[in-house]
């Protein structure tokens, strides 16, 4: 029988490591007991370029306290950490090619030893003219740092006819636009413990997005079979993309100690070191045109930008593929031409970031959107309505929607939330204004990750009642873990806080792929269905022998089996279980989800690039002071279509999170890179916003079901923070008239802009 | 198709744990870092019987390093390690029963401040005249130890007329065997740690045969729901049942320190400690009278024993119905009366090992056995020959064997391969003697235990074509994740050592009872199967695709599949695992594997005991030289019906291991207690064989196929030890000509059973 509510999907759940984490109880990779264990010390490139010609090792080796140094040459397997690409070396080897490249390790018996070692390293480094500009990665002349071109990958959309489009509209905007690096700012710094077993295998505990990864890098270094590495996820605190391909360098970088030694080594990255070493969001420049008719429809697109790789391809290639499906923003458009280009530099590799990279290319769309409704006089709310793609419309990439776009639902539920816009300030130095985005994002990997987009998970009833399971993605503060235990608990009716979540661990579950795309919840909560629907069907047929009824007229709730037929009758579901184990069936399955029917053809960039789609609308109302330049965000409305809220807790949690990281984007965070050099690893430097800064969030949960998503969710971990810089850049204009197109807006850069608007 | 012949079963292959073992780098529960870890001792009973009135525990609180006592009162679940029953307290409230009960825990930050807080306690106890001897146990004024009699369990066999067949009986013989404590002398102590998470949920790893008992017991005791409590077996340096049940009482110790002080406490039992207080063999006190007619053939059989099983019930009463089941050996016998009974003591409890009970009532059937030829003048191999149980036969239970019964061959095989007797010796002190014994045993829990006949598996198949499985038994010593390694390998067509097992966890896989009665193989065995079948159908099905066949013309070999129809083609399997990931195919499954059938009728003791029976034949050659009255054993042949025997190393290994421990229980091994307490409590004072004393020993392996056994295996660690007592005994007296009632065999007994030879 059909349920008519949930008993416990859409309510607001306690997140299970909420207490473990408030109290400090909780166990980090860097808590764990760790005497007789080896510290890791890592030999970094001083320059971003040259040729590595030698380094003291024999000396480091004669320390006091070392017991070991690792070297390029002296790798069991391939000296490549795999990723996208097989470009990048576990330790360099003829050239270092950034800043804080990993050259070289030093295994020492204490922190201290490492410390005295790493101080005494000579290298022998051949300086070379190094490549820091990526509009420059191009040129003739530039150093060679990958391939032929310096281009990791170029991607184009091709739809329609732009020139016509341009010539036949009523205007035309054009901006160029630039987004730095931003840094995650994860409360734990990277950091692993690797522990060789007596059979030859390893283990690898730490903190990270996914284990698969590790697991496939360690098998590649270490020259051992995927049976023979177990990579287990420590509690892990935060990561927000930054956990999802470097730490398979850092795992490498413990495991190739731990082999060559025999024992249990320890690398837990420093602030300055996670910093200045680990992957950042790719600085981007972005040359944008757009036309419009003058019912402020839009007519064309053509845009041309560049992401800033680093180094080494890492996830660039993808990384740029999500942007360019997002280059066009939730809008119909019917002629579209995108130039889109990942370029290597001299300067650490950029990866993953929450948005993964369409925070970049829709900080221009929604900049030139509004810049679109001033030109014509519409309000930047109607402007968006008059484009926001429906139900059966097609996006940039040709796909035409079919169900859950909660799209234009965001945008008057925000509206209707924010209600009338402050009033304008005037005889002092500070403006109100408000502004507004509407922005989409792509669920899951994707066409271009469509090899991973498969899941694992195992789930098993315990004779008192109680339930475990565990699945291949990982909880990293998201609440991932309070979300799946509720699909557990509402599909075989167990108290949520009997369902127990086990540690993520590349051996008990399938390769899941990895935990990114905000594809989590959608992805485990599928396979945790699968798992779970054989154990149902075995609880309704004992329970329908138990109340002498057939399995159909039974349905599920809390605690207990429910039948009105042939007469009225619940059974607690304990009895159940007990009957259960006294007939030995079996309560404990394993689950598969795959994810079908993703397309792109990259001669057009036209497909079905995601399963589906999240929306959502944020309104900002902000106070700027214009003699200090200082930017203030007073509100933010975030209106999101979710398709399910499992967790309404939670899916707040997300919003206001994601807001506040928008908010560090838009106005704050800042990695300043001189030569290839960052200059401001740390915290006093690199500003992030903290509660004084947190503008009050007024999160608007939207749900219009996804019907490939347990119980109708679809993935949206990443959207609260993608669309709130251009929202504060519109509320910036509303409130002052001036347009800035580089983030973030620091007050130098809103002086700089109120002065030369106040020369014209 | 069906292949002719297999790849991997039955072969040689090295166990996978023995490079570590043999080198040192296997991690045993005393080997994980503790650092910050606490460290537990155990305050115990001094007397055997008493009223426990107060402990000084301020004052041991207040100790330099202690951070905290548990007594029974702070518990925070129920004061109760369950085994069968739930008699027996995790910490002693009101009165202590056996010298060494536990009475409370003390939680040091060093191993040298708990030794000096344990030197301090001062215990209130007003001691009570003890019930040490198991014979007086019933006695109308003993002390009550356990219920109104002090009978743990009674169990009875009433089969025929007994009365009638001694009446027609040509011989009868009776004796009283007495058979001692025998100590597992595993290698590695008893030794736990236990970790308490952040999310209040409690880990503990260790030296254990049982996790799931152990689970039980530390949710019971703390209070938890199991999805809370996860148990994760290290390592273990052998067992042989002395970690079947005890392993709790050492978990729920280190758990409760765990659980007071939210800290990770370790628990590592010293020798003396583990001996004094652990569970030991039962001894026991039988008197069996045995008819046969003219030509040998078993008439009745009347039988009355007691085992002693100490102060709690733990696992006495299957422990009795196991030896009540192979009370008449492995023969035909029409008419049978025994009547066994578990008793209480104020000693030690006893517990679960090798052979459970079965060695006891064995020493005493295969003496009779040899009696009862040497009256009737026959060969004892031929006495054997005429009564043992065949295809079609009834046990003594009444179960008709269908199938796998190879005793006969056994039989016939150790003859073949013991050849002609060595010479008698004269001239000098020594005297040569052979002896046989022919016995049987039960595989897995039987009857009693079919509520826990169940066990699950999971396997997953890596893209490198390497495997993981993981199952809810044990390896503890005993070869079986070789064993369990081989059948995946055979199944899936995967090198052997491309296959690896994770360490048994209770979070992996379904309660899947113990690892006892040689059930590991089997049971495991076949939930692996079950889970590698849809994984084996994923690859042909593949496979069929690749070689554009149907699925039904191909076979699994090492590393390909093959085919002969439309065309030979072998693939490699490596290719078809390639196919398979691109294809997203699942190849990871969930297997369930339960045993049904048995049966057993208190009242008459009769039933299907057991779903079937291994079967062994032991022929010894001894040396005894009368003046010492050492006995030597010389050469065991020992011939066993395993199924099939899956590494033939394996089985091979078992068998050297269990005669040698049974050249112990025959020879050496006597734990000598005195008023409750135990007075050699170490392995300078209790001797087991070492590598001077062990014998040349020939195995010999029969394979009876059991259909319910994965690739025909049915159980068999156990039964190497089971016959060697008797066959020793028997042999003595072939030497001697005289016959020991009591075991071990020493030289004080034979030469008093000489002098008394002598004087008659």
């Amino acid at each position: 029988m059909k349920k008519d509510s949930y008993s416990v999907i859409g309510g607001r759940v306690p997140r299970s490591d909420a207490r473990a984490k408030v109290c400090g109880t909780e166990k980090f990779v860097a808590d764990y007991p760790h005497a007789g264990t080896l510290h890791v010390a890592v030999i970094r490139s001083p320059v971003p370029y040259g040729e590595l010609r030698g380094v003291n090792r024999t000396e480091l080796e004669a320390l006091p306290g070392i017991v070991a140094t690792v070297f390029a040459e002296d790798i069991p397997g391939e000296n490549c950490v795999p990723i996208v690409g097989r470009d990048m070396p576990c330790l360099a080897t003829g050239k270092v090619n950034y800043v804080g490249e990993p050259i070289g390790l030093i295994a020492a018996e204490t922190a201290e030893d490492a410390r005295r070692a790493l101080a005494s390293v000579k290298l022998d480094i051949h300086s070379l003219p190094a490549l820091i500009d990526p509009e420059k990665a191009r040129d003739p002349d530039a150093p060679r740092v990958f391939g032929d071109d310096n281009v990791f990958s170029h991607l184009v959309i091709r739809r329609g006819d732009v020139e016509k489009g341009f010539a036949e509209a009523a205007v035309v905007v054009e901006g160029f636009y630039r987004t730095p690096y931003q840094e995650h700012a994860y409360m734990e710094p990277q950091g692993m413990i690797a522990e060789p077993e007596g059979d030859g295998s390893m283990t690898v505990t730490g903190s990270m997005q996914c284990p698969f990864y590790v697991q496939g890098a360690l098998a590649t270094v270490l020259g051992l079979p995927l049976a023979k590495v177990r990579v287990i996820q420590a509690a892990t605190g935060g990561a927000f993309g930054g956990k999802e391909d470097v730490p398979s360098l850092v795992a490498t970088q413990a495991a190739l100690v731990a082999w060559r030694t025999g024992r249990a080594a320890r690398l837990i990255y420093s602030r300055e070191e996670d910093i200045l070493s680990m992957s950042k969001r790719h600085p981007a420049v972005i040359r944008y045109r757009s036309a419009a008719d003058r019912d402020g429809r839009l007519l064309a697109v053509d845009a041309d930008y560049i992401l800033d790789g680093g180094a080494y391809a890492t996830l660039s290639p993808v990384v740029l593929w999500r942007s360019l499906v997002h280059s066009v923003g939730p809008y119909r458009c019917p002629n579209v031409k995108v130039d889109a280009r990942a370029v290597a530099t001299n300067r650490v590799p950029c990866g993953a970031f929450r948005g993964f990279g369409s925070p970049q290319i829709l900080f221009a769309v929604e900049s030139q959107m509004d810049r679109l409704a001033a030109e014509l006089n519409i309000d930047p709310v109607e402007i968006r309505r008059r484009n926001l793609l429906s139900d059966g419309d097609a996006t940039a990439t040709g796909q035409i929607l079919e169900g859950s776009v909660g799209a234009l639902e965001t945008l008057e539920k925000a509206q209707s939330a924010a209600g009338k816009a402050p009033p304008k300030l005037s005889g002092n130095s500070r403006r109100t204004g408000r502004g507004v985005s509407t922005i989409f994002y792509g669920v899951g990997l994707g066409a271009t990750g469509q090899h991973l987009a498969r899941t694992g998970a195992t789930v098993q009833v315990l004779q008192d009642g109680s339930a475990i399971f565990s699945v291949g993605t990982t909880e990293m503060g998201q609440g991932m873990c309070t979300a799946l235990a509720q699909i557990v608990a509402e599909e075989l009716g167990i108290p949520v806080s009997r369902v127990h979540m086990t540690a993520t661990d590349t051996s008990r579950v399938p390769d899941s792929g990895p935990t990114v795309a905000s594809r989590a919840t959608t992805m485990s909560g599928n396979a945790l269905l699968r798992a779970c629907s054989p154990i149902r069907q075995t609880l309704l047929r004992i329970a329908a022998d138990l109340a002498s009824t057939e399995p159909q007229n039974l349905i599920v709730v809390q605690g207990r089996i429910e039948t009105t037929a042939p007469k009225p009758r619940s059974i607690p579901l304990q009895d159940v279980i007990d009957e259960c184990y006294r007939r030995r069936e079996n309560l404990a399955e394993e689950g598969w989800h795959r994810v079908e029917g993703t397309t792109f053809d990259t001669a057009t960039g036209q497909g079905n690039a995601y399963v589906t789609y999240a929306w959502a609308t944020n309104i900002v109302d902000v106070e700027v002071d214009i003699e200090t330049g200082v930017v203030e965000v007073k509100r933010i409305v975030a209106a999101h279509d979710v398709g399910r809220a499992v967790n309404l807790d939670g899916v707040e949690g997300q919003i206001e999170g994601g807001s506040l990281q928008g908010v560090g984007f838009a106005l704050l965070e800042e990695i300043i890179s001189q030569d290839g050099v960052i200059q401001n690893p740390e915290f006093g430097t690199y500003s992030i916003p903290t509660a004084a800064d947190a503008p009050k969030v007024e999160p608007v949960v939207v749900e219009a079901p996804f019907d490939g998503g347990p119980f109708g969710a679809k993935g949206f971990g990443e959207q609260p923070l993608m669309g709130i810089a251009p929202a504060i850049a519109n509320a910036l204009a509303d409130a002052t008239g001036i347009r800035i197109f580089e983030l973030p807006l620091t007050p130098e850069r809103v002086l700089a802009a109120l002065s030369q608007k106040k020369k014209k």
